[in-house]
């Protein structure tokens, strides 16, 4: 077993628990959320394994749980992070076979943003060598969630809605629902994502700021019938649109990039079309899905990496000291992904 | 066979469609909306039946139906009313067995305010002697419609919320809640109806007009960990009152009361606990449930009203004649339901 360092240097959480608000995954005051600390590097328990960092993604949901919006409360100065890759160093009891290997991981409560991270066996993922870092960094949030929301989208007929579709989640579903033959319909917020989502897989690409989205959207709809509407947005364009969905439809929100309430406008559509809305959080996907679909949607996933099928689109790197002084530009960059490596 | 007379008289449609608009169960200027007419007596076609009305309710279906804000369009010129009971008195093919019986029934499109009524044989319910015509004229909107939302909430747990609870449907779905060991929370507008929303069976009864409700539904909540909404409402307060449930709780909409378009407040609810917002229609029931399941319904629908577990409380009988003059006073007496007959 390697010599472990006493200590290791961490971005931590400055808040405790929720802050009872919803401003979306944004960060303009790193400052006021995350601080630079040198924490003791924590010891596995049984089930656990400890893992030397090599990458840490950063996902919507780390910004809504470091600003207290996210579904599990904050720890005042434990790491932040939920996802990375990096090399499992020591072993908690039942969790030996782990030793040496490089995994995909996601924390238990957070603690990604470290030079040394813990995390639950059962929530490490050995990385097939062709797997990149990088890839490696972002295999389980983004791509299960894709590959679960699709999931749910396929069982409800060949087409379906995906906001906010340039994010690295909105591509992977166009991609994933390309290649399963059925049909992704994009909203975007810029002309210039109209060709990356064509290339992505999406069989229509609406712009939300075009002023007739709505008549557009409603067309499609009327050809394609999409009963899914897989939304990051939750504003009042997002209630449009699922008015303008047929019978039986279903607006599944995961995310809330816009700091609009969204009004219902038209209970009728709940009560004689049967329409419905609901959520998705991989948390309870994961809670209330079968190991043994967990273990195909995983096996997918990786050979979809190994392939090329599917890539992380990186936008920056920062290294752990850099992130509190350059987070926020880092995340203005839009294309890509930011990673966070020691 | 009676002989028929060949018109007969009838409160019918003045427009058409839909109106676009959700204004509520409520009619202010009946002659807007309604008229009255003597149109042909109709003649069942293969599996209908003709009834010769003796009683059929004023629902607030009836009144959203009216005003074009129900789930099938208005055609200008026909009876309006959905529901009621009467006497056989002509027979399609394949209907032959209902002659001459005394039904409740339901048409399949609209004609209940009328002297003779077409409905379909399997929307009839032949009656039982001991049930009177006043109960057998609310045999199947409100009681289906209650026996079918109760079972739901069941299948979630004991504590289920019932908002405008002193509507008829409310009391049904509190007392059908007390009968089967359930626990329901009934929400009223009106100081004056908590004790009989108690004697109704609600465990708990909460006034929406006080300014502490929702601290005390949170209270109750805690306590109670009720998962189903049953709400008629749809304001802002039942969004509230949504948000203080638990986790997986659903707010299934069945009605419109309110004119207030309820924002949704925390996108989170749905993403993180799993909650979902969903309505209820009696006719997708109807399609989506066996008919063995419906006949056990029925059954139990008629041993509640036969032996005086359930009662339709009338606040006002009105002859056809007087519909157009008299429905928009008969409506504002609020105990009780607005009987018509022939």
């Amino acid at each position: 077993m390697t010599t472990l360092p006493p200590t290791m240097f961490a971005i931590t959480l400055v808040q405790d628990g929720y802050s009872g608000e919803a401003t979306g995954p944004y960060i303009d005051n790193v400052g006021d959320w995350l601080a630079e600390a040198e924490l003791p590097v924590p010891q596995p328990g049984p089930g656990q394994v400890l893992i030397k960092l090599r990458a840490a993604s950063v996902n919507p949901s780390d910004l809504h749980f470091i600003k207290g919006e996210y579904g599990q409360p904050r720890v005042k100065g434990a790491a932040a992070g939920f996802e990375g890759c990096g090399d499992v160093v020591a072993t908690g009891t039942g969790a030996e076979a782990l030793q040496d290997q490089r995994v995909a991981f996601v924390t238990a409560g957070s603690g990604a943003w470290a030079e040394y991270v813990l995390a639950p066996a059962i929530m490490c993922i050995p990385l097939r060598p062709e797997i990149s870092d990088e890839d490696g960094a972002g295999q389980i949030v983004n791509p299960l969630t894709a590959m679960a929301m699709v999931d749910i989208a396929r069982a409800d007929g060949d087409a379906f809605v995906v906001s906010a579709a340039t994010s690295q989640l909105g591509k992977l579903m166009c991609r994933l629902g390309r290649d399963l033959g059925l049909k992704p319909i994009a909203l975007v917020r810029r002309p210039e994502a109209l060709d990356m989502l064509r290339d992505s897989g999406a069989v229509e690409v609406l712009l939300t700021t075009d002023p007739n989205v709505l008549q557009s959207f409603a067309k499609v709809s009327q050809e394609l019938k999409p009963r899914v509407f897989l939304d990051a947005v939750a504003d009042q364009l997002s209630e449009q649109i699922f008015c303008a969905m047929p019978n039986r439809a279903r607006w599944i929100s995961y995310g809330k990039l816009s700091n609009e309430l969204p009004t219902l406008t038209q209970t009728g559509q709940l009560i004689f079309m049967g329409k419905q809305i609901e959520g998705f959080w991989l948390t309870n996907w994961l809670t209330s899905t079968s190991p043994a679909d967990q273990a195909r949607v995983v096996a997918e996933v990786q050979a979809r990496f190994s392939d090329g099928r599917w890539k992380t689109d990186i936008s920056e790197k920062l290294s752990l000291r850099d992130v509190v002084g350059n987070l926020t530009e880092a995340l203005k960059k839009i294309d890509g992904k930011v990673i966070i490596t020691p």
